[in-house]
């Protein structure tokens, strides 16, 4: 192997740019040319992709977004899309190609494995959904852009003594939900995992306003249905006034923490190790709190859980 | 003058604890008891006040939010609320009240001073609207809010090459939105005193385009109407997708900036001189820089407007 | 088990006050009565304690410092101290004791457990240095604190092209300055647990001098030796510039991060159930992602090491 | 007036890119060549310089330190590099120049003056110590740097309760100091314009902890002297410790605030104006919150003085 790719696809997520940099610079110390891919698989299949020096990465490990920039792809569904971009890689002599990204983006990787040509996965999204890995890049960095806003929520809230609803991303997914419901103390969490039932809300929201609670917090993630018309429900129900609010994209910028950082730069480094050892249609993982690999299938063959025991603790502490 | 009180009222605003302080401390300093009146005119018909001692200010000057709590008052638009709230201050031996918040706030202290109750208003709003000052508290903080937003989207606007359409609040003055649009170098800035030409927005996108531009961002504040809506307009347009995001909430709150600190601290203890001096009917002001006070009337009269000129400025720097 | 208390001891680290909320609440949930002991051992040998409701702990997860507050006592370093303490909390029918400290605070908790009264022991500090948990609550939110800082000069050295030397926490264990120096592209890590040759640094910054580096940055561990010193070896050695900053204890401070948040939630909160479990001498640790708990003595038997693989990884990756 | 160059010199401050960006854009609003100089006056003299287009200054407006970097001239002090400037200006045909900087940047621009060359002055630096300026590009973001960290030691300082001591940047002018310390509410300011009694400082120190203050903080502006020294002064005075923080050039990076980009991007655009108005030996200044520009002697006649009534305030309210 002497030659290598990188290329950032579907949503970007902050920490992205540290992988680059991982790839880059670890691939450079084995002795590899190290390319990058503009745009995902649009660029791949345009032959969009120059090569990465050193420096190409300087000073871009604290920065969010993704310096490859990303996109969505029509045309690398097709046979002839994947075809086009595997004889683009090969025709700029490279021999393996990693792609960051959230499980959509690998199951582009692998149609190029069907096609020959080795790829190996980094999980980049902030969702955390990517079976396998118990983190992907960007999710630690989006749960504290969520507490961020909700501890200014917070403070509005307790002046005005009311309920808040908070529209977090996650749409099958309720990790940043339950990270951030047990870091903000959130009354109530409704994540895609579990059905709600507003009665219960409603019952908590009223037990806690008996024991003189000055506000009440309640986080939903985005997949559980709309925040607007949760608020309107629990409006009905209870007679008081609710604030909705949807975090949205911010959720995905922002410079990633010092957590993000370090696992993108591991995940980076071991991506081109698995590379190097020959490893294809696989994907690295930190399991356990060990950087690891396991193979695509592996990974899909499972699903992502979002750890329960977290949502419940959240449910007792907020009592 | 022995005894004076403090209350916070309408839409809370970071800073209002560091003006507060300001009132509690400034007060003693002058030999004077303070006395705090929680949740606004509310309470000030009900009676609920504290008598406020040095220490009971200690360790608020960075929170956000209003330990005095805030609230609206249907009673209080009454006579019979507004004579109830005369009458519980005097029954106090109160001399002076102290009102932080906005227009709608400053209406109701004049309502007390019609009863001949001395009143001076300090303006804490994040919405910069109060005419007579050239800033208010709370503006700033939000702004740097908003600004943090949108530096966290705008990495994942370059990422995409896409268009982003932020809803910033402001339902009569867009001075948050021209601000954040100059900080920012949004692309075009929709505010409720200037009309919008959609022709102009879509021609400022593909100019910019053209020239390379990664990324676009329009702030529009929530008084033009739903970002929402001009976002579809500008799909239809252009063809091109946009991204949308309502800020909401967030904006009220967070620890306030040090010109929010500052602004609030002078801004308070000025009250406190203002009564001390026998004025009522009267609002602490910053006018070109000096702190300063004028009558209610005064200020009413006058129409606040934005500082176009950074509107425009904008406008020639987003090119 | 009837009635548990709580204590924070030695170094404050931001998460602590998570930790105190997660202790009363799950112990409430438990139907127990939770006391607050104010000033750690001090408060113990003073019986300066209180019942904590449910309300007490409300709105302080995301304060840093602690609200018990903290300090060292020479005094629970006698017999006639230890005693003391057990006789105040035997006399206020306590059962069992929670500590939140560091290393110190849990021999402190086993002098109390060999004179029969049950303590466990939770991991708080942001040196991150204790043997048997993987991470202690703290540590996130000051790695997270120093690479803001670094951010910050690493604008400044980038504009005028010199060499920073920054000191970080670690007196004895270089983890913050690892992971700080990963996540921060440094040049040169600088721990106590690995010697360093100034000859090394020097080359280091000259071969990212010659690839065209605009700056670099140098990270020491307190434990190490002063960065004033080293900042002086290294002008000789070099003859350009350096320049020092000490970062001190803005590391201690801060809003703790979502992962300082959770971690001491389900730290807090295992700390109970071991209690009630009829444990004793024991402390929460996590472990391979793993909320566990183990014997003071089997952590003690252990040497804390940070992850080597992440500084050798900085190594590779900043060349 | 036909090409003009822009460079920013001396100690680099968050904002100057922002300022860097108005320049550019606001000279080709008006059909104007802009040419950026690299690192200050060392680049004019080597004729170091390159045109700058619209998107060269792209994605710039939110980054602190400058893109142009900055460094100090030796060789610009004597008469013959002066002259090598003034030659590779006319050499690049360009008519006047836009120095980004402080005073002693500004007495550069005024050699060149002398040799007959145009050159306009914006204020650029953090210490707010510019006579005819009410404010400098950078004072702003610096204050809330400094407020961040105090912010966080304040944690630390109320769980200890112990007394820190914060040296802040300002050799000759107290206004970081004086700012930061009304917005913490510090217990005592240290600043070069006014002398400090040690008695004083102490006697505040015991009133607080009399009155139950839970700890105090001391701003020291690095012009006064040693904060080690100080704190070892009020360690033999009290008999209690003290913590001594020194926060350095952090100080001097950072993402600019609102007010700074706001204030950055008016002034460099003044200066476009400036100089296209026939203006030299001139300065852009903000007064009494007008945007407007001076002669550099009448601004040097003046002395620069930090806003007393702040400092005096900060003294009643920090009772």
């Amino acid at each position: 192997m002497k030659r290598i790719a990188v290329l950032t696809s579907g949503g970007d997520s902050p920490g992205m740019n540290a992988a680059i940099r991982a790839v880059v610079r670890k691939g450079h110390h084995h002795g590899l040319e190290v390319w990058g891919v503009r745009r995902g698989y649009t660029g791949l299949i345009q032959g969009d992709m120059i090569e990465m020096s050193l420096g190409s990465v300087g000073d871009i490990i604290h920065r969010g977004g993704t310096i490859l920039h990303s996109a969505r792809s029509e045309e690398f569904k097709t046979a002839q899309g994947q075809e086009q971009a595997v004889a683009n890689l090969k025709q700029k002599g490279i021999d393996g190609l990693v792609v960051i990204g959230g499980d959509g983006s690998f199951r582009g990787a692998q149609k190029l494995t069907e096609r020959g040509f080795p790829t190996v996965g980094v999980p980049g999204t902030i969702d955390n959904d990517i079976p396998g890995t118990d983190f992907t890049i960007g999710f630690d960095t989006a749960v504290n852009t969520v507490i961020d806003c909700i501890d200014k929520i917070r403070d509005t809230a307790t002046s005005h003594e009311r309920t808040y609803i908070v529209e977090v991303m996650g749409r099958d997914a309720g990790d940043i939900a339950i990270w951030a419901g047990l870091a903000d103390g959130a009354e109530s969490i409704l994540i895609p995992e579990a059905p709600y039932q507003l009665d219960q809300i409603v019952e908590r929201l009223s037990r806690g306003s008996k024991r003189g609670k000055k506000h009440s917090i309640i986080i939903v993630a985005e997949g559980v249905g709309s925040a607007v018309e949760i608020g309107r429900q629990i409006k009905e129900k209870t007679g008081s006034e609710t604030r909705v609010t949807v975090l949205g994209h911010i959720q995905r910028g922002g410079s990633p923490t010092a957590h993000d950082r370090v696992l993108a730069s591991r995940m980076g480094a071991e991506a081109v190790d698995l590379l190097l050892q020959g490893k294809s249609d696989y994907m690295v993982a930190i399991q356990a709190n060990q950087i690891t690999g396991l193979p695509f299938e592996e990974a899909f063959a499972m699903k992502h859980q979002p750890d329960m025991s977290i949502y419940h603790l959240a449910e007792i502490l907020a009592i």
